[in-house]
């Protein structure tokens, strides 16, 4: 099988795990190129990981003929042009989410997307790569838990990242946008179906500086599916335990609960504070697997000449109704799609 | 310390089940007069019991005189009037839920209690008498969990009682009315605070039998509070692991889970289902011990001549939520308080 | 139903619990006298559960007509005389383990059980009240498991309660006798069968206070039993996280696993610990139950007229299995029963 | 960083695994070779791993100049033979455990070894590996739990693999050198200190063909360490919910469990079982990531100049007790060191 060389765009904390990941742990795959505005940390990463060629510019690197495909880990507002341009140089294009910051930015990925049909696209929804997610869709898409009845998610960053999101607040598009979008895409993966109404509250619990931008460190909404199945979504900024992710599908005839405890691993303690388990840190740790699991499929699929499960139609549908969501929350009111 | 004479009406399960407490379990109380319609099961409860006094008529029970408190597990169409002649009687008064079957009942409740100020009156909202909701509450009380941000909480019946369910549907109320109505009292209680909003929704996910009283086999609502708490409350019918009454208060230091895991007990077996906690059956299994408690209290309150901690309007209040939760889920609209 | 008329000795954290159950919580039963030392606390006690007849005389009590029965709580070293001299004077009798401090002692009380073959006598071995046990032992003798492979039980002191078992080592008999005693007894009731050979280990970890004693603050034992199964038990005073009560039966279909996790209710924390439970912190939170359900079985067993499954044989028979242990550990050598 | 070259010896299951895991998970290693007798599979494999070097003679594979090491997943007979030819052939050496089937062959490994100063050797104890291992590791060694007192381990297959266990246990050694060894390496690894006694028990509960090798289908040991800690170890082959590898280490100041549930993934399913965790199924789904880990650390080994911390005196130690404990078991009797 022949090899894919990519080139990877922004060393952020997860560009730098795409890298790491596309370096050493993917198959039939090579770290071909490199590219980030910080010159120290790209010649330092690119000598660590043997990656032959560095780019400052995008551009630049897209030019380079040797590439197969390219991974896009740059700052939200520069998604939707790198992936147009990508696909315009003739590479596959795997991008992290979102599309686009604003629906617009969304459909202008969809037509470059379209007009490059014979290019792989994927969205970079990586919990539908996650082994327990993967487990729990099955069943469900097996019928075992019968007819859905209610979908509930949570997403909640560890309190002691605050500040860091405080400081990002201004550019996240707050809770919706940055993190109850992969919660939408759950819903909608696991319920194949689509919101009709939704019903967003929140508000400022412990730190009023999202305030000032419309939003609130904990928020949620419940909307009503068009296959009638109930949607409960919340989304924090201070967990005390560590970042937790879960979900509950409860069906008719069976529950599934992913990762109701976030569990650092399988060691458990008993010790003054009881019988307790220590909790995952951040999404690199919880999902560490999730994160090479779909960039090998992405590789497969470029192999395989086909496209992924996840299309950039589902990366403007969960944005459409992530802005709704806000847009409830902010209205303090019951929004119909 | 002298003892309590305690007349009770009504012999179905949790009437059966109040009886046996008060005749076997409560310190400083007697069970002197049983009442039901069914003389066979009233003469063999009583005999087992050792209870004096059996009547057909509520009427007749409340003139003996030796009673010092009744105990209404009654149907809930009959619960305000027994609860106004009672008092007139002279006797203290503990009550099943709910208060009345309508706001308007609810209210003359409030008025044949505030005309007997020196009757104990106390109404079954056996939940806040759990030992684990009961040292959650005192947690949270203290703080400990910091600002209450999300109210979660559940309450499902197994899917094995369906059949009685259905038919009792059209005297229920309906979901809220039935069974959301003790979260919704454990979400006053935990928050100390009132809603301001709600959004309820549902269906009929497996039982489209429950369609023709406008209600729905499972539902849900989204409130929000005044101290600005989020409260989700599901309640539903098609439990398929048994009886499961959970509830989560996320603050912003800490998270209480209350009966995430509905273990019948502490025996965890390991077979070809993996490894799995078999669940509680029902109510009484659950709240067995709750049941003994609240009257207990109930007895002291009469021996200390002073009123519990849940009152009249406790009763009139939930019942006025529960019914603005089944009118958002009959329009599909959210409403405010 | 006639009462049975109980006095009860002993004053102690366990002997104040049988009071305050008989006095409260036993249906049939009345607890007509007590008898104590301490004068104070036993008028104290009597006043507050409204008990007639008080002594601070084991003798005179048990020659007050009235009685029909005793329940001794006293210090272990009197058990065996007051067995005898209670069923001479014509009583049923309820005794804490263990029957006598030496295997001679229970030689003596089992002459004096067979003498008196009219009277109820029953041994405290609550743990076979304790509904979880109950529930598993119905499953183990019902085949579900299948042939037992392993039974392994712990008992485990929390380190707090240190200071007291440190002052009481000279008395306790030593881990297996003061501790194991009530693993024996579980793994003969779940068994039905006998041991053959012992090993039994352990040390001063944390305490080298017990070893003037010749016991360990943390001891173990394999045994085998004439059934094949094989047997470990581990007695410990240093638990870091409570009081630690847990059981596991393999067997070639199933495993149970009674309270491995010794949790002190249904309540989840979420915080910075990660997620844990608290524990229980001593017999009486944890078996409080089963104290009741002991006791109230002795009453049944005397208005039935028939013998307590659990007989004075069986505690002969762990008093002399637990003293084997304690030889085996002594010695540091494998002993043949 | 240069490439190591590999060349892998047997493709049985876990053969198969190190041969996929060397191609194409783990960093700076390339697998160059192939060897097996089968030479379809041998053929198939080496296409699908793109492996240039095909053998079913070990000695021509070793002849390779090309070659830097070589991982042994071979019989267990041959492991002492090769490991001495490839060291003497130049190769660095890892081989899946044991170091030899009598403690005489250890002894020949440890020669050869120590004549090979300069070649990295690696033995096969996969659970080192472990992220939940390592992660109790570092907490004991680092004070958190105090002195150990009791250090409990079970290695359990699934009753599913019964009839390939039957077959192959002629060869196996029996239940502790075949499955306990893991857990003796585990002991010493947690407690850094060696036996003194052991007393082992066991028997064919349900399968006596493993009679006629003088073995049992479930065995235990108790075993006393130097630094006075107890040690109960037990392997089965009946585990009825799946392959279960779980181990306690507790202390004077806290506990460890590691895997106490051997959860399949973090999916918890609710359904008319209650409230279960499916399980791992075999070795290579509980400890998939251990294997890469460790061979990872045998390649970095060789890249770094240093030897593992995992020598090839672990490999006879292990040995000698395994078959001490084997001892014990046949004479049903305790034994010393």
């Amino acid at each position: 099988m022949r090899t894919i060389r990519i080139g990877s765009v922004g060393l952020g904390r997860l560009g730098l795990a795409h890298a790491e990941n596309i370096a050493t742990k993917i198959m039939h795959a090579e770290l071909t190129a490199l590219c980030d505005l910080n010159g120290d940390l790209l010649n330092r990463t690119a000598d660590r990981l043997g990656v032959k060629h560095r780019f400052s510019s995008f551009e630049e690197m897209i030019a380079l003929e040797e590439l197969d495909a390219v991974c896009l880990a740059s700052p939200s507002g520069l998604h939707t042009k790198q992936i147009a341009a990508a696909l315009a140089a003739g590479k596959h294009v795997f991008s992290e989410k979102p599309l686009g910051v604003t629906v617009e930015e969304c459909k202008e990925a969809e037509k470059a997307v379209e007009a490059h049909g014979d290019r792989v696209f994927m969205l970079g929804f990586m919990r539908r790569f996650d082994e327990s997610y993967m487990y729990a869709h099955k069943k469900v898409m097996a019928g075992e838990i019968g007819k859905p009845v209610l979908f509930r998610s949570y997403s909640q960053d560890p309190e002691k990242f605050i500040d860091g999101a405080i400081a990002f607040a201004g550019h996240s598009g707050g809770q919706f946008l940055d993190m109850a979008v992969h919660d939408i895409d759950l819903a909608r993966w696991f319920l194949n179906s689509e919101p009709v109404s939704v019903t967003a509250l929140g508000g400022c619990y412990a730190h009023p500086e999202f305030g000032q931008y419309k939003d609130g460190d904990n928020v949620s909404c419940l909307m009503q599916f068009g296959n009638d199945a109930m949607v409960f979504l919340f989304a924090g900024r201070t967990a005390p335990h560590g970042y937790n992710v879960e979900t509950e599908i409860i069906g008719t005839k069976g529950i599934l609960r992913i990762a109701s405890v976030p569990q650092k691993n399988l060691v458990e303690i008993l010790d003054n504070g009881g019988v307790r388990r220590e909790c995952s840190e951040n999404f690199l740790e919880r999902f560490g697997s999730s994160y090479i699991n779909e960039i090998q499929e992405f590789v497969y699929c470029i192999l395989e000449g086909r496209q992924p499960g996840v299309t950039v139609y589902d990366g403007t549908r969960v944005s459409e109704i992530a802005y709704k969501c806000k847009e409830s929350f902010e209205l303090n009111k019951q929004l119909r799609f």
